[in-house]
């Protein structure tokens, strides 16, 4: 199989499923025995490492958004340039969990300083190195955090209800985004069952390397 | 006096005499007593003095042109909110000792990124905070490391002789990035003695505030 690599990202709320689907996409590239890198940023690169804690020291309280986001693109530039760059240069895909698109809804949502200029921003640390295809897992997050707490993975509390409304917020966002690029971003209707959500996801991956992105 | 306070940035390469004219520049505000602020990035705020540790490491030989211009930008935005803009909103004149022009030249010329790339990264970290006045301190490098030699600073040796280069490089570049705002950024022949340029700063100083800035 000798074909251009693939550079995936995956986005995804609270309770979309996001590290389960990673698991399950990796498990399809083993079975096909394509070469392929998981990563995340930062990374375990150096620089990225200590930028981010630049970013999550807590007596940081002071810290700008657009400072915040400025940070976050510097650690994804040298991830990238450190990391992604190099595997897909040696022909492996490359699965990054969270990309651009997290700092679009976080940064230019979130943050309140508006997708364009964090795309803009992000276009200069990036240049042209867009994720050939991105994966959406899309949950209503009531559904997605209520299966956090069947899980057992913590109690579903007050704090969530409260945070109800941000993780619906983050929701929209991420559509929104969607809506800006269409080709790239791939939404995935993460409230089905996981193997749904993996046969779901799988089709997509499948045509977009039919397509030859 | 009431009048909305300036925001005063000083450029110039080395040997340009621009420590002593920000001496002199101090002076005059204080013999007209002016309330003013001298700062330079990142200026004791606690963030920015982390993040100009990244970039300074000198453990950090891998450090991305663009990580560099990003982190530079993330320190500034950080300096600016937390120092500049609160002095300004006191009443206080504030002088910088270099902002954005340095980072066009030293990152945008200097680094390959290019001009508009880094201009436009630095509006993200800016915002509408243009710098009222840009004194731009302008010499023939050669005159200029004569200087520090004259002045026992240091020895003008081999390693000078062989950065020549790279410092009309650096000369060059201020011009062209005046050339781009020559209404905000001043330039001032800085070859002549200190009297008469000092002379010539104040003179602009006192048009710009004339002018209404």
């Amino acid at each position: 199989m000798n074909r251009k690599p693939l550079f995936i990202t995956i986005e995804g709320g609270e309770g979309s499923g996001k590290t389960t689907m990673i698991g399950r996409l990796s498990a399809y590239f083993q079975n096909h025995s394509i070469p392929y890198l998981l990563t995340r940023e930062p990374g375990g690169i150096e620089i990225a490492e200590k930028i981010r804690s630049v970013i999550l020291d807590p007596s940081h309280t002071s810290m700008d958004a657009r400072t915040e986001a400025l940070l976050y693109a510097a650690a994804r530039r040298q991830h990238l340039v450190e990391k992604v760059e190099p595997a897909l240069a040696e022909g492996l895909t490359v699965i990054c969990d969270r990309f651009i698109d997290s700092s679009l809804v976080y940064q230019g949502l979130g943050r309140g300083i508006g997708i364009e200029e964090v795309w803009n921003l992000n276009q200069f640390a990036i240049g042209s190195r867009m994720p050939d295809l991105t994966l959406l897992l899309d949950i209503d997050p009531e559904i997605g955090l209520s299966r956090i707490a069947a899980n057992g993975e913590r109690e579903f509390n007050r704090l969530d209800m409260e945070s109800l409304a941000f993780h619906r917020k983050v929701r929209e966002g991420y559509r929104l985004v969607a809506e800006r690029d269409p080709d790239r971003i791939q939404m995935i209707d993460a409230s089905k069952s996981p193997v749904m959500v993996e046969r779901e996801m799988i089709s997509v991956l499948e045509r977009t390397v039919l397509k030859g992105f």
